[in-house]
Parts: C-alpha cells; structure tokens; sequence
C-alpha cells in the first residue's frame, strides 16, 4: 500500500483528510502534527486520541520548536522584521518549518505522497507546495480539501457518514497558536474597517500593575530574562510570554499582501516577539553603526516578505542570514523594558559595545574628538556638491 | 555698515549673538525668528520685546508653518517617516526650513553674514552651514558660540555686563517646540539606559476615557477630523494634536546617529505626527500594491536620514518627492482610530480605494478571479526556480 | 458573430490561429500587426496580403512606435535599463506595449475574445496574459498555439489542408525585430557554451573606418545627432542605429531569468540602444549628485526587472517613472562617441550642467571651496563613528 | 628621538617628506613602501636606493599583495564591483590596504606618527586618515604636502639645497599602477570632453590575432585559466594580465564623485579586472537566482562607493562580505572568453551548478516541469493585484 504522509491537526479539515486518503484514496495514512510550540500537552493527546481512533497506519508528533527558533525565528529578531512595520509574521514562519519537517519526514518513511488540508483560497498551499515540491520533488502532493471544494457542511456528513464523533460546532473566531504568535481572525477582520472585540483575544488582561523587566541579549540572542540565564532562546521566549501577555501586549490587527494578490487582514497577539523585537532594535540602535542600520532595514523587509511568500529554500535567504549573522557580534547587552496593560515602553539599555559612550563625548557637549573648526570644515566639504549642484544650474528657487 | 541676519530665538545663547555681533563686531543685526508652529502668539510677544531691548537694527517674525508643510511635513507622512522607526523628525526637518527662511530673508535685505547661536557640538550647525553655503555662498556664516566656545557662565556675564536683565537660570529639561513634535532632553537623555521622569514631559496626562477619532485623508493629505473638513492640512494636524495630546499618546525617546558621528538620544511627545503617520500608513496597506509599499519603504528610510543630516537641498531629494507624491493618487479614505492614556489602537479603514474589496473575494474564502488549480500552476512556476537550484545542487540539507 | 482580435504576426503560428479561430470556432476574426518599428513597409504589405488571403473579417496595423517611446523607451534611457547589465529589454518591452495596444483596440471594436499565438513555454504568453486581464478583464482570451500543444509539423499539414500556400521552411535562426533591437535565436542559445557565429546576425558588418558620432540630449531625451536636431527622439534613434549599425555594435548574449523561472539565453544586437544608453549614462554621471546616481540605479534594475516580467501595469511603475523623470531636468548636453567595428568608446562630454565644472577646482588640484585643514576636519568627523566603534570593541584586527 | 613611519613611494612629494621630517621635524623616519603588485623588483631596489641616500632611519618593503587580495580584490570579484558601472576602484583599494598596513608596521615598531605625502586636493589624504585615526587613534598625522602648501618648484629648489639628485621632470601623465588596474592622468582627463590620446596608455597594443581564454572559478575565486591551475588567485590574475594587455583591453576613462564632492575624471586600463569581473558575472548569471543577483547588485554598489570613499573599517563592510561570500558556494566553472584588439567578447560558460540545465527544460520549448495550464493559472495569480487595482481604481487610461 502506498504511503501517505498527513499534515494533521485534529481539525475538521484535516480529519476529513485522513479518512478521504485511507477509505476514498487506499493510502496507508501516517499522520503527523508537527508542533511549533502551539499545543500543549493535553492538546497533544486529545489529537492523539483523535487520530488513532480513525484507524490510519501511525501518529506522530515532530517537536520541532528548537528547530523553528534555530532556523527562523532567530533571523526574524536579527531582522527585526515585522511584515508591514507590524506583524511578527507568526503564521508565516511556522507553516515554512511545518513543511519542511513534514517533507523530510516524508523522505524518511519512504512515503509516495504528502497531504495537506488547505484550501485553495490562502497563502498556506503556496507555503507548503512550494517547500514540497523543492524539497521532495518526486512525491505527490494531494491537497483534498482544494480538490474537492466541499463545503464545511459536506464534510461533516462525511465524517458523521463514516462514524466520527467530534465537536463539529464552528468557532466564532479561529486561532492559530505557535511560539511566534497567536493570529485571530474573525468576522471583523473580513471587513477592512471593524476591530476585533475584546472577547475575540484569545489572552485576557489580568495584570494591571506596571512591572520592568530585564531582557539580556548575547550576540542578538534572547539569553536571560529579570537576571535568570536560559542557554536556550526558546525557553527565555516562553519566560517574556508567561510575564507579559497577561498585560494584553503585542495585540494588533495585520493588513497586508497575501501570496495570491489580495489584502488580507487577521488579528494576532504576540506578547513576547513584539516585546523582544523591539528590545533588540532598541539595542542595535547603540550598537551598530549608521549603515549596518540602514543596511539591515532595507534587507530584512525584503527577507520578511519573501518568508511570507514561502519562499524560504531560495538560497538568497541563506545570503541574507549570514549578513544577519555577521551585523550580531556585538548586539549584547540589556535592555529595560516597562510592561503596562496593553503596552509597554522601552526604558533603554546597558552594553559594553554602546557607541554612545560617555568617552567620545555626549551629544550637544563639546568633546575631545573633534573641535567646532573640525565641524566646520567637515560641512563645507559634505555639502561641496550640493552646493556646485545649485551654483551650476542657477537653482534660485532652491 | 555690514549687515547681518541673526537667527534669534530669545534664549541666552542668540542674545549673546545679537550683542556681541552688534557691539564687538560692528554689524546692523537684523533678528529675525523662523516660527515653525511652535511658538504661542504671547511668547512671539515677549521675544520681540527682548529683542528690541538689545538695540538692534530689527526684529522679524517669519511665519512659516505653511510652507514648512507643504516642503516638508507633507512629504514625511507620504514616506511614513519615523527615523530609527520612531522618531518623527520633528527637530531636524525644523531647521532646515528655518535655514532655508533664513537665508532667503538675508539675499532679500542684501546681507553681508548670517549668524545662528549653534555650539560646535551638535546637529544644527550642519544643517544651518549647509543650507547657507548652497542658497546663499557668498554671504559669511558666524557662529559666535562655537567659535568663542564660551561657557554658559561666560555669556551670563556678558549680557549682564551690558545691562540685559532675563532670567538667567537653566531649565532642567531644554524644550524645542514646533508643530511637528516637542523634543525633551534632560539629564536622563544623556545616558543610555534612563527613561524620562513623568514632570519631564510637557504636555501631561488629563484625559482617561478612550475616544475615537476619524482622520480622513486625500491624497495623502490629511483633510478632515470627525468629519469636519480642513482645507489646509496644518489646521487639522493642530487639531489632532488639541485633541490627541492629553492622552499623553507619542511620548518615546529617539537614539540615533547625529551627522557628527556619535549616538544621540532624546525625548520627545508628538501626539499628532504619530497619529497621522501610523493612520496614514494603514490606509497605505489597503491602498497601494505590494511593490509600492516595499520601494516606498526603501526610499523613505533614506530619505529621512537625508534630511535628518541636512541634505534637504541635494536634488535627490527632489527625485524622491517626485516618486512618493506619485504614490498618493489613490490614498484616499477615512481611518479610525481610538484613543487612550499614553497609546491609540487602529480600528480600521474606508475607502473607495481598497484593494481588500469583496469584489474580488476575501481572504481564505474561495472567489471568482481564480481556482485552487490556478493556485497549483502558479505555485509550480514560483517555486520553480528554487525547486531547480535545490535539484542541480543536490541540496540534500535545503 | 462574436469578433476576436487576433495579434498577428503573419508567421506559422498566428496564421495558424487565425484559420483555426475562423474555421473551428467560428469567431470573426481581426487580425492586428501591432508594429514598433521592426516591419518596413514591404513587410508590412506582404503581412497583409498573406492576412486578407485568410478570409478573415478585417485586417488592422497600429503604428504605435510613438507610443512605444513615449510609454517604454523613453524610462528606459531615463534608467540606462540594460537587464542583468547587458540585454536593453529589446523584446520584453515591445510585448508590453503589443499587448496594451491590442487590449485597447479590442475593447475599442467590441471584441468578446483576444487571441495571440504564444506557447506554453515562454515569457510572451505571461506578458500578454498579464496585460489583457487587467485592461480588459471582461474579454476572454484564446491561445490556440499553448492549449492544443500542436507541432509544427501538424500546424502546417492543418494549414495546407486549408489551402494556404507559405514558407514553411523554419529558418536557422529566429528573428524578432523592433526599434529598441532585434533578438537572435539558434541552436548555440540553447546551450550555455556557444557563441552565434558570424553569419548569425542580422547585419553584418560593413564599416572599418571609425567615425565619431555627436549626441544630444536635451532633459534625458536623445534631440541630436551630428548637429542635426530631431523633434522626435524616435527619428534621432533610428539615425544612430542607420550610423551604427553597419560596424556590428552592440552585438551580445543575454542570459537571464525568465518570468517561468528557468534561465533562458538569446542573443542581441542592438546599436542604437546601447550607444544611447551608455552615452546618456556618461552624461548623467557629469549632470546628477553622487545620490541621484546610487538611487537612479537601486530602482532601475527593478524597473527593468519587473517591465521584463510584464509587471507595466503595476502602478509602481508610473511612481518608478515619475521619480526617474524628475532626476533629468538637467541631464542635456552633448556627448562624444568613437564608433569602431564591433566596439565604441565614450570620448567625453559638454554640458552647461556638468558639476565637473571648472569654476569649483579640478580634482587633485586645491581649489577655493575649501582648504586641507576643511577636509582634516571632514575626516576626523567622517570617520568618527567607524572609529569608535573599533575603540568600543578593542578591534585589535581590524 | 620620535620615531615617524613614512608612506615612501620614491616620488618627489614622498622625498620631500622624508626630508623634511628628518630635517625639519626632527624625526626619526622610517620609510615604507606598501607593494600592491605595481612595482617590478628593479623598480623597488631604484625606490630603496633613492631612500637610503637620504640618510632616513630605515626603509622597508611591505609586499602585501596576498592580503590585497584576500581581504579586498576578492570581495571586487565576488561583487562585480566597477564604479558607476565602469571603474574596477584600481586606486581606492589599494589606498586601504597600504594605510591599513602603514597603521599596523607603525604600531608594530611604536611609532608616534605616520605621514603620508597626500595633497588638499584629493581622495587620498581621507582614505589614509580615515584608517589611522580608526587603528592608531593616538598616533599623530603629519601631512607635509597638505600642509605647507607648496609648489612643486619649492619642492625641488628644497631637495637640491639639500643635495638630493633625481629627475625632476614631470610627466606628461601621471601613472599609479597595482595589481587590479593601471590609473592615467593627463591634461585630457582635466576636461570633461577629451580622450586620452593613444600614447598616453602604458600598455601599447601589440596583439591582433583573436585568442580564447578559458577562466575556471572556484566558489567565485580564479583558480585556473586555460586549463593551468593556480592555487592562489594573485597568480591567476597576473596570468590573465599578461595574456590580454597586449590587445589594449579595458582601457576607459572613470568620471565619478570624489570623496570630497567635486567630480573627478580619470583614465585607466585593467585588462584582467575587467575580464575576470565580466567573466565571473556571466557564470553567476547561470549559477545564482533571480533574487540573489538582485541583492548582490543592490549591494555591491554601496559596497563599492564606501570602499572608494575610505569607509573600508565600516563593520558594515564585514557585514556585505559575509553575504557576498555567502552567495558564492556554486558560483563554479569555467567561462569561455574571446580576445581581440581592445575588446573581449563572452563566449559562453560550463558548469556543473548551471540553472540553464536542459535537465529542466530549454526555455521557448516545454518541458516536463510545467503545462500551459499551470502558467494561465501562474499569470491568473501573477496579476491579481495588479488588476484588483485597475479595476478598483477604473483607471481606463492605464
């Protein structure tokens, strides 16, 4: 029998898949969550339970969140990036690693096929056909939930039809969860104008009392939180969530280019990457220069919308991260951060490699570098072609 | 006798100028004060009354809000413009139009010198240096403060010798005002790792029940406010700013690269440009298409740093105020946005204009432009190249 | 009868589909040659002869070389746009404005359907494609030639059977002709390692003897040649290419991506393009700030990119122009060219705008702008931040 | 006695230098000359000659060509560098690496200056005070030749009141010759329409047979040339100048911004930089993707300004050469190249990391990786935006 091999996540769409593929298809179905850190433990089980009690071949559950930090996420802090100056594109990022996982894992078991539950109308079948078809070129992608355009309702029939019992009650509002961001998306997101309503944020506000927090970076890294060292960034991410996202932080609604060429909008809450993004750039600000500054920005909107458009295997993502990579060597140091329901300031930053150090000068006080005489010669240079520029072409109205 | 135009702003610094030019170096000072939105009728008042005291030639007030719109301000919210993705500008673009001003005034009157209070520490004697010797080369720029380097005691001295009675006492926060934004600086500002105490701030905090404001734009420009329609843009930023300012909202400290090299920081509250900005750029996302926003944002970027450092008069600038006025055809709409104590939330747009129409299907449902098997094809062709390089490469670790 | 405009070439193909959309699918059928300038007038009669013997409903050339300039060339030159440095975007460009040109006079006749004789293996059918979808959104399109995946053998065994007596012989070489260069296929550009030999070109050389050749270009536009002034810039084109031509100039290879993600390879020859890009280029290097130049080229290479992709329509293209417009108002002057066999050689300029100006000192001798202790202090500042940044972090290897 | 270290090249102005530090200053002055492949070994022993009739402490010999090329003529290589599109940066590059290694020999023997014999006039004076002021921040500059001001006839009455006899005859066209690229200057390139005259270029053209060059690069690197292996690049290089100078190849004159704002012109020829620059971008062109040639090119332009303007210690630099080395794992094979008399035709190329592999099909025929369906549904997406917006906006005109 041929081997088939399920993205699941205990859905409706996805279930529907796996007993299309078995009872409909005649695959041998093994079914696999890969978990960016989204589910937790008895989240796990209950789509365990779920799975095995379809009847397919195997369950299995690839744990791949140190993998998403080491190959993702830590260019998305290197980067800064927030797609459209806003979102810590979350989904985005997760499906690149999910895919990935699940094509490798297809490899491994020799598996003739790869199967997913998107629909035809996201960005999500772009991620994962295009990370399949690079990765695993001579496998098949079977996409049912595309092909077959069934509605929601026909689907349960299926299901029903084929003795499956699950809550089959449609959210009011759907929720991705990973380490990178909870997206929300809902019937105010379908318009352009509405704001989702306080009950659609999957984190309600519990703290109401200002707290500091203390983030330290090592080389661009997350490695300590209020003083406590994590070797491992992921673990000191899930430390800033636990403290911060009771406060309400990192709440926004994204607008923005999907792959197929309209705008879409969701809502996400994403406490800790928003918190740790803007700590980051706060730091670089005082340790890099002007022009890795300049540089990093052009760079990172650009590896940002080409992670969102699935195309994280072209090599020219590699180029980018080793420039990444390369601008991070001096980015350590702390960072002061106040948390306040709803938001939170950045108070600013202690580092041995900050350029503003009090032994060049402070700024608006002379210093010992350089005179006003060094100032005025420098202006009268900077300016010499603007000013040859004005002289030659008359430019009275300048 | 000789000429000069002395940019004065009443404080210690440019009353030492107006003397000394006057009584050391022989000049008929000319004072002339640049207002760029941030000076209150009564204190224009005092300022003349202290500047006809000091037996100078004149004294002149330029009122130049509108203009420092239409060359400046209008083209910082096209371009989104928040240096270091935070600050507005406000200081920087000041000067340059004051400069500009200032150097036009002096041609007009047949000026021999100008002369601005600048120390030979920070930004501003670039920006004022550079805009003189383009528009005006064959006119003498002096600079009494950084030439003298005198110390704050020296010039107290001085004016007190001569008979000038002002207070002499040194605030503990230096305040530039204009309509673009408020900088603070302080004793915090000078390091790196303190915040701004709450009394630092100029305008404080009185309003605490949220409010929603509706801005509509034209072209980009702002035109409205809660449906009250402003022909010119300046009159709606002011009323933004009546409105937006006892929140406490646009409260942030700036680091960033000054043209001399070292890493500045400042304070500053700019309800109003933060409003706008941040409303306008949201009305973009729906607007514009995914290129634009991207060249837009690799334009802007540099643009602000351009100017931040005083090349407002390098013709490239011209080049890119071309491209960013192109953009705006189709920025139209309304955007709402909900005010609150020390922060605003995006609710949503309107507009004729938006690329997110239902016409053309919502996102993540199925719609009439286009098929789950066109999303295939198009995803082979993507990913083509990718898929190809990966093959060729044997890239067995993509 | 429903009308289809047919683009119509009067080769194999289109000829093909001309019958095949009368005879099979019983559409009336307008043919339309759009010309650009690579059909001289005997062509154009045998193309219509050979069209009106189809028994076909009309036949229709659109003279829009004017238009190709004004709309295409003109950015062009503006953007020295040579793809991957080398390849003046002969073909791409001219597509761009057939494909515009049909969809106008489709939607001018009335017409229910477009149909042009691309395969499914190029760049052509995506540019068209692309073009109709968005000006004519209604209109259905046809391609005969991709969907029913004939041979030529079979093509021209259907058109024998009709009656229609041709050349049928396929040509060793495939041609395509139009004012901005005319491309050269063969079996060597199907390969990545051979060279077109000799009798591969269209034209052959014929001049030995160098000449020098004048150009002048008022605001970016090509007015002159030799002295002799052309209104048209279209008329000056063609006189450089009628000069240089005939010493086998601008002869190469492009190698580049194609829109379907494959790398294609085409040989070119291309005088006048190359002369006039190169020469332009010289001229802006004397006439444009070190700025204008460094952002002219950011924005170029995706402008020349995205034309090349059939992307025209995207309205970042009209922002990309109206920036490249605004960067010429001082691009005239004179230009000086050798021309050789095989190669020319820029010899200078002279220009009323040349920021080389005498007036402002030569380079390397000391000039009135400024003195060596200015540049001390330009240097000391200029290199300030590098230089503490190697003292904030002890970069002993610097 | 203080112990001076003297950029020494044998010149008039160095001469002079050395003198007067001695004389003059008092200084103990030790002369070094920094090799970067433009001297031949009788030319080094007449500039140590001259150098110990002076009577200085010590004069030494820097051959530093390998880590010229290591550090800064590979990373020209791997980006393609050639200034405004025409200038492989012969002399700014090599500026850097003599400064570089005058700053560490004068650190290395406790030197409490350099000096160098840079005039007010020109690049070079910021190039080598830039680096100084960056590696030896407390090791003073001394600039005689900028700062006394004289004439060249003050220069030489000075030397032969001292005794000194050398030909004191100026040139008619002043010669910097290194590894990567001859400079000539002349009374031509003092103009901005002049040519340099035939006998003005050092190399003389004394081949006119067409010959075939075959250049085999290693992960970007030159490492073989018809078929002889060459373990270090220096080598291969030298190979390639030797084969091609003879034809006259990649002679042109530069017009650019000088670091100092007034345009500057100047002759060179580079035979093998222009070569191997154009040779290896070719196989790049088949090698990379789409998106990495893109990013390359808008990098390597500010990589190549900044290098010319001196900003070689800008981390920054680090930053673009780590990504620039990035993109070159496949960038191998060989690359087919025609000489002829003042021109270089690119044949074609081999490599195994090809993208134009017939493995995928030959662009204009199909292939198995794609249908015509999934490029209509390809184009469907493709455009969606584009005509979302059209349609949106009814932009009849577009």
């Amino acid at each position: 029998m041929k081997k088939v091999v399920l993205a699941y996540s205990g859905g409706l769409d996805t279930t529907f898949c796996a007993l299309h593929l078995s009872k409909d298809l005649g695959y041998e179905v093994h079914a696999v969550l890969v978990n960016t850190g989204g589910f937790s433990q008895q989240e796990l089980k209950d789509v365990e339970n779920r799975a095995m009690s379809l009847g397919i071949a195997s369950f299995k559950i690839l744990e791949v969140v140190d993998t998403y930090y080491q190959e993702v996420i830590k260019y998305l802090v290197f980067g800064n990036v927030l797609k459209n100056q806003t979102y810590p594109l979350s989904v985005s990022a997760e499906r690149i690693l999910q895919a990935k996982s699940l094509a490798e894992y297809a490899k491994s078991i020799g598996a003739k096929a790869v199967a997913h539950g998107s629909t035809g109308a996201g960005n999500d079948q772009v991620r994962f056909d295009m990370i399949f078809q690079t990765i695993v070129p001579d496998i098949e992608i079977i996409t049912p939930i595309r092909d077959l355009k069934l509605s929601r309702q026909e689907e349960i029939d299926y299901l029903k039809k084929h003795g499956v019992s699950m809550n089959f009650e449609k959210a009011a509002y759907s929720i991705n969860k990973g380490i990178w961001g909870t997206s929300v998306g809902g019937k105010e997101t379908l318009t352009s104008s509405e704001y989702l309503p306080e009950e659609a944020w999957p984190t309600q506000v519990s703290e109401s009392q200002p707290k500091e927090l203390v983030l330290t970076f090592v080389q661009g890294e997350l490695k300590g939180v209020n003083g406590q060292e994590f070797s491992n960034p992921v673990d000191a991410i899930l430390e800033v969530q636990k403290l911060a996202a009771p406060y309400g932080i990192g709440r926004d609604i994204h607008v923005g280019d999907t792959i197929i060429g309209i705008k879409g909008r969701v809502g996400f809450e994403a406490a800790a990457p928003l918190i740790i993004i803007k700590a980051h750039q706060l730091l670089e600000k005082h340790t890099l220069t002007k022009w890795q500054l300049f540089w990093k920005n052009q760079q990172a909107e650009f590896y940002g919308n080409h992670l969102h458009e699935g195309h994280y295997l072209d090599p020219v993502m590699r180029n980018l991260e080793a420039f990444m990579l390369s601008t991070q060597e001096f980015v350590s140091g702390e960072v002061r951060v106040m948390l306040h329901p709803y938001r939170f300031t950045l108070l600013g930053i202690r580092s041995a490699h900050d350029l503003m150090s009090n032994k060049f000068g402070s700024y608006g006080e002379m210093n010992k570098g350089y005179t006003g005489e060094d100032v005025k010669g420098f202006t009268r240079i900077l300016g010499n072609q603007t000013a040859i520029f004005h002289q030659v072409n008359h430019s009275d109205d300048a």
